[in-house]
């Protein structure tokens, strides 16, 4: 029996959010869709944000309301704040996720706050949630290194789990918010953390800014990892480096996964079809190399001097 | 201590062989002498081929005649006869290096020749190397897959190995022709290969075609494996598939080892100084990502907001 590996892409989020262009609604909604049928455990749909700070998502509820769930697939938004959270649950959204990072700088720079600040206000997050049956599940931003501050020690990103598993999270997210982790630092603090805290669900969120993507996944499931976050063609970028690539490609993760064996449930023809059209959607070629080049297993016909014997 | 790693840049060879533009010799030979100051252990630095079927490298012993050599460095060149053999003989390089494909159509489709037919033309070579001290490694293409066959059974990898040493090669090299390697299938050929040849030198060549790249070599020195081979910049490119990755991208490799804790030997920032003047030198994108994107210990000044306490 191969092992399962849960998809969650986040394209809808975390890609679309740093577009420059405005993609339209019925837009969004199409690619959740087509991505609701490739088979992915979790799709990030839409941002319960200010729309001042994110124009891009102002149409979350929008997009909730139009989008055809698939009643396997686990829908997810992330939520800022109490009134995000109440946002959220009106959209009957199935999962909130919150997001703190473990480097004070860039939590300061991403939502103005300190670590403890932001933890104060998901309690006032989770009141807003009371008696709703919606699960929420903690985001550590920078959790491999901080762009401001270089390395951020263990112990913070031990220390923010602690924190979201007292809040009584379902699971927790590291994210690579800029694409600093490297295949054994993964390895290690995965260890760590499935040593301290070993009833969390750990997904992991990679950026392949520095090429290290793919290698990334493949140390988080050597730990004992079984979900990962990819963006659909690997859309978003670096907001310190204009030309460099962004999330790790989902397709590009299922692919080498379905390679080395690993059941990730996923129709990857589908999903490359997908990808096909959120490029023609974002009207920019997207660093996604599976659509490309083709699958691996994708034969070539022999050149025709060989395919024809001449003598 | 932390463990060596020894890098061998193809750039030269592999990456130049496929350019549609004239690079002068001029540059070449630039790109050469800044290679050869970054710390690499090995540069393959043309091909003494038929000038008819690689007019880039018709070249090659002018670029040899002009490098400046430094001592610490192997100088190779790929010799597919016993003409080029002496060639590269006359432009006193250290190291030659033979290739046939583990797949026998990929062998045709590259060299008109069966694989049986390579191995009695090396024979030829060896002749006509006999009294030089020139060291001989032999590389085997499509050893992780054909683009016309698809799967290449580990036999026929092994029994590729058996016959280069037979012919008392140094070392050989696994190539990943179309970039069709995956890390669990690394590791496997690797460990298989090292139990039966364990006094050979292994040398692994990735293709970064499907983003697997450096994850195939974080899976090769997890097998054993601790020379790698790379194209500065990751020029180069995939002959089935115009707009995809080729060979994986020197500087990217080695940045991702030097954050891993190995000592690879390398100057990085050199090496990175040598990809800017490539891409100037070939006149377009290249796809290595830590040119654009700095290395992950690069910090970033703080947002002019958090810089400036606003009481």
């Amino acid at each position: 029996m191969s092992q399962r590996v849960f998809i969650h892409d986040v394209v809808a989020r975390d890609g679309f959010q740093i577009e420059p262009n405005w993609i339209p609604t019925e837009r969004k909604i199409e690619i959740i869709d087509r991505l609701s049928q490739t088979g992915v455990a979790k799709i990030e749909a839409t941002s319960f944000v200010s729309p001042k700070a994110v124009p891009q998502l102002r149409d979350a509820a929008d997009v909730m309301a139009g989008i055809r769930r698939n009643p396997e697939v686990t829908y997810v938004a992330l939520v800022p704040n109490a009134r995000g959270a109440e946002r959220a649950l009106a959209a009957k959204v199935d999962e909130i996720v919150l997001v703190v990072s473990a480097s004070e700088t860039h939590n300061r720079a991403n939502v103005r706050r300190s670590v403890a600040e932001s933890f104060a206000g998901f309690t006032e997050v989770l009141a807003a949630l009371r008696g709703s049956d919606v699960a929420i599940v903690g985001a550590i931003a920078t959790a491999f290194g901080c762009p401001f501050e270089g390395v951020v020690p263990e112990a913070q990103v031990l220390d923010c789990i602690g924190r979201y598993v007292d809040l009584g999270v379902r699971g927790v997210t590291f994210g690579d918010t800029t694409g600093m982790a490297n295949p054994r630092q993964v390895e290690q603090l995965v260890v760590r953390a499935r040593e301290r805290f070993s009833d969390v669900e750990l997904t992991l969120h990679f950026h392949n800014t520095r090429g290290m993507g793919l290698a990334n996944v493949v140390a988080g499931l050597a730990a004992g990892v079984a979900r990962f976050e990819g963006c659909l063609g690997g859309l978003g970028g670096c907001p310190f480096a204009p030309g460099a690539t962004g999330n790790v490609c989902t397709e590009d993760v299922v692919h080498m996964l379905q390679c080395m064996g690993y059941d990730t449930g996923v129709d990857l023809d589908r999903m490359l079809e997908a990808s096909r059209r959120l490029e023609e959607i974002v009207g920019h070629a997207l660093p996604g190399q599976v659509v490309k080049a083709g699958k691996s297993s994708d034969l070539h016909p022999l050149p025709a001097e060989l395919a024809t014997p001449s003598t």
